[in-house]
């Protein structure tokens, strides 16, 4: 199976993260070409493999997947047993729902707290819409965790595609150092503690200092 | 099997329009529940459902499904041989990719164009962004059509859910009496014949007349 991942710089790229997390989660060998953003010629080099001229991009077999969340669901059907969503019909509806929503909506979270690696220092002040964004977020992974079929330190018990998705936010949580109740804190911990995760965190820090 | 659909106002919710399309793809019976939206009390209302607070929302026995992209998926599982994604893998990554983006994209379109079934007038002056996302989506089409698996006056051939979530875009356009190539007019003229996106046409004039 051919899987060839394009990608944006490592320490900023969310959306990136995401996908490179979910081909993680298959266990898959692949192969990864990083696009610099916000080069003179990135636009360029996104065309060639997709007219949306963004990142994540999957090259596969079956054509250029784009869309993080497109690429999720490509990946979870081809790998079946490496169960990307949860197996319970009810925490799969949940974790699709809760992806859906990180994927169309949290604005105010992603614009006022982009994703970036080297950040360390408080949103200050911190916006309300942010507040109540980041309030909404606590809510929704404690929905998922209260349709988790199993125990576990994931949000949905064992490791999924949803937690590839929050893995950034995890970041943004972390780096603009927004107290959290312990559950929280715990989660976001669970995600740094994600081998593949800390990979990617390594090699943000790596882009950054050359 | 159990399906309760919350939904917005027929004649402007177009993410409702895509969640009761999404439903009418699988044939099965359902009971429908409008929340008016922009109430006093439209939050309150759909908080007793979702703390999303946002419609379409799709009341299961699995629990209550946020998102028009997750109720899709969710259908798309529940109704194996309703065919609501394209068969073909690569057709029906295509078709995935394609709703992602529409799910979290297009806001130019959107914001500009907001889905009115009783607008009647083309949008002047047409802001350069909602030119440049019309032709983004014209492409987008055509990519759709170049990996369809068979003839069919749909974007993958057979109907989808691919053109549930396009429906909303045919209003705008035609509403917004946008001048379209052949094709691209024959699709939209296509979706307006769909019985179910006709009713819900229907139903929209009538509240609206009310």
């Amino acid at each position: 199976m051919s899987l060839h991942l394009i990608i944006g710089d490592k320490d900023l790229s969310s959306w990136s993260l995401r996908g490179a997390l979910a081909l993680a989660l298959t266990g898959a060998k692949y192969t990864e070409e990083l696009v610099r953003l916000g080069q003179p010629d990135t636009r360029e080099k996104l065309l060639k493999y997709s007219a949306t001229a963004k990142v994540p991009l999957l090259k596969t077999e079956f054509g250029v997947i784009a869309d993080s969340l497109a690429i999720g669901e490509y990946l979870a059907e081809q790998f079946p047993d490496a169960g990307l969503w949860p197996k319970d019909v009810a925490a799969r509806a949940q974790a699709r729902s809760a992806c859906a929503q990180m994927h169309s909506g949290f604005f105010a979270l992603r614009n006022h707290m982009p994703m970036d690696v080297l950040h360390d220092a408080p949103l200050s002040p911190m916006p309300s819409e942010v507040q109540v964004e980041i309030e909404r977020m606590l809510a929704l992974w404690a929905e998922c965790r209260g349709v988790a079929p199993e125990p576990g330190p994931y949000l949905f018990g064992r490791i999924s595609l949803a937690d590839a998705f929050f893995a950034p936010v995890a970041v943004r949580l972390r780096t603009y150092r927004v107290a959290l109740p312990e559950v929280d804190e715990a989660y976001v911990e669970t995600l740094y503690q994600w081998p593949a995760f800390k990979a990617w965190q390594q090699a943000g820090l790596e882009e950054t200092a050359r």
